[in-house]
């Protein structure tokens, strides 16, 4: 089921959400009101009836949700419900650091290739996967997946996005720091550290 | 000069829309509407019209701005105008990435110390910088640095943000994939890859 007229900021936001909700069931919370999850997040609950309004009828605002009932509804709006098996591309720090996150597989996500341009590195064995020369891209369909992380230099971003997109890739995650181009069919979410870093500065009181 | 009341929201965008033009000055563009911005970013050009409003007046909408003088503006704002030095606890593959990464300058950030509580890595050398104790986290004062990037396993990063916060650093780049709680005038940004890749499913179609 996909849902229209939805806008990217909802979407957006959902994550956040369900990344909350989890971290409320793991402290043992069985129910949660939207204000319960507002005050736990630092945001407004009018925000969040409203987000989860756009996905139909969740609950009774005030009363509370299960939140496990509330955790697999997001995780099925969002397509989490399913594996998606995704391709690392790059195994230098930052792909090595994205390989051990232990984060991902809770939001069905599991990194089932891992590939380089390094000889050195190719035949490695890293975290139960073996890396991969990049020229084996496009085995990436009939291996059913799906999803690509690019961490390689700002200079072959590109070249592996072409790459993962002619291997039926749908949806990329971008960690290099540049702009990369895919048809529109293709997602990208863009990752870029120095941006997440440019907006403390403004929160910054003088001294 | 601080900006009040100011949606949260149309500070998070500022930066996305300085990388853009960042991008569209280096590639010689001297003067952008924000129709041009827009489409260069696949975002509402009002929604960029109206974000402006909220920081005065920085041209004629339709007419176009001088690129460099809205990249100085905008970086006032954010007050990237002034170097910012900043801490890095953690020196393990991710926060390698983090030092390597090429665009920090860009937006002002200067990182300053680096600090890790591996014996093996304390006194190495890292990009032009020798890894410290983080029994030494308490001279951040006294060298001036304001920030600090947390780039630990999930069940030290409390204890770092605590560190930090004594030692006067008035905000955080979280990449642990945990909550941390910081005083409120400390403002904290957290990056969690395995959300951002959760993201990208909801777009991809049903093939």
């Amino acid at each position: 089921m996909r849902y229209h007229k939805i806008p990217d900021e909802a979407v957006w936001r959902l994550p956040i959400y369900l990344r909350g909700l989890l971290f409320l069931a793991e402290q043992g919370r069985q129910s949660v009101s939207s204000k319960d999850l507002a005050d736990f997040l630092g945001v407004n609950p009018s925000q969040i009836r409203k987000d989860f309004s756009y996905f139909g009828d969740f609950g009774t605002p005030g009363v509370g949700y299960k939140t496990e009932t509330l955790i697999k509804q997001i995780k099925k709006i969002l397509k989490l419900d399913v594996v998606h098996k995704t391709a690392l591309v790059g195994v230098g720090n930052l792909g090595s650091a994205v390989l051990a996150y232990p984060g991902l597989r809770i939001y069905g996500l599991d990194i089932a290739a891992a590939f380089d341009n390094n000889p050195k590195k190719i035949g490695k064995r890293v975290e139960n996967l073996t890396i991969e020369d990049v020229s084996n891209l496009g085995t990436l369909r009939r291996r059913g997946i799906d999803l690509g992380i690019i961490a390689v230099p700002a200079d072959a971003a590109q070249k592996m996005a072409d790459g993962l997109v002619k291997a039926g890739v749908k949806g990329i995650l971008n960690f290099s720091p540049c702009y990369i181009e895919v048809p529109k069919k293709v997602k990208v979410v863009s990752i870029d550290i120095a941006m997440d870093l440019a907006r403390l500065p403004y929160y910054m009181r003088a001294s």
